[in-house]
This record gives C-alpha cells, sequence and structure tokens, in this order.
C-alpha cells in the first residue's frame, strides 16, 4: 500500500465517522420533533417539510454527487428517520 | 408553528446542510482513491476494504439508528460513489 492511498484512507475513514455522528444527530432531533409533534396531535409524516428540504439540498449542491444522487441519498436518511419515529411510538404506546 | 418546533427544525435544516458537505467531501476522496487506483491498476472496488469500514462504523455507532440502519445508509452512500468513479472513468474513457 503506498502512501498517497493510505493517506486519502484515513481522511476517508475520519469523514467516515463525522458522517456517522453527524446521521445519529440529525435522527436525535428528528426524535424530538416527533415527541413535540406527538404532544400537539400533529401527523408526524409532513411531505411538504421534506420536500422542501430536497430543494434546499439540492440548491446548495455543489457535487461531485448529481442532485439525483443527493435526493436519493437523502431520502433514504429521511426513510430511516422516520422508522426510528414510529418505533418510538411503538414502544410508547407499549408501556 | 410554535417555537420549539421551529428551533428543532432550524437545528436540521443546519445537520442537513453539513451532512450533504460531507457527502460531497467523501466522494471527492473516493474520486481521489480511484484515480491513484487507476493510475496503479488496481480495482476500484475492493469489498474487503469495504466491509471492514462498516464494521468500524457498527462498533463506533452509539445510536439511535441501530447497526443495520447504519449498515444500510453507508452502503447506499458506499455505492453511489462507485457509481460516481465509474462515470469518471466513462468520461476519461471519451476524451
Amino acid at each position: 500500500m503506498d502512501n498517497e492511498l493510505e493517506q486519502l484512507r484515513q481522511q476517508l475513514d475520519g469523514v467516515n465517522m463525522d458522517l456517522l455522528k453527524l446521521i445519529n444527530q440529525r435522527a436525535e432531533i428528528v426524535q424530538q420533533i416527533g415527541a413535540v409533534k406527538e404532544k400537539q396531535g400533529i401527523n408526524r409524516f409532513d411531505p411538504v417539510r421534506e420536500r422542501d428540504m430536497l430543494t434546499e439540498l439540492t440548491q446548495q449542491n455543489e457535487g461531485p454527487f448529481e442532485n439525483s444522487t443527493i435526493e436519493y441519498l437523502f431520502k433514504e436518511i429521511f426513510k430511516a428517520s422516520l422508522e426510528l419515529q414510529h418505533d418510538d411510538h411503538r414502544k410508547a404506546l407499549l408501556v
């Protein structure tokens, strides 16, 4: 393994860990939003808000990923977060 | 819209933008790795390295996302990055 490749891989590992922290931090915020909405009796899934977030993300996207890829990846993150909220809701019902 | 929800949404928007930057930064590093491997004639897809990254990520995962969700989301990010490398390779062939 040469040095250039090794250095790039270390950079990648660092970014992976930052991404991991941010993805989980995002999930925590979504859980808090879910709890507030639950108290207020508002539906947790808000397609308009989700569309707005995707629009903002693709507007700010400078690549190298295409907008379509950014949309796809964030939709997957949104979906996973929503599933997490459903789990919380189910747990709350079971308590 | 009450204040608590508005504040949480602003936090979420901030995290979205940080995630966007990091995901693209990760893609740039993967492109650089692809270029180095291309020069050296090494295959760009390395399943062992990918498995190692996923193991490291799930070991460091503190939630709230489950390890299975972290694996799933990162596999999607890896896949998108690999597709980006293929696009680069195709473009290089077309030049």
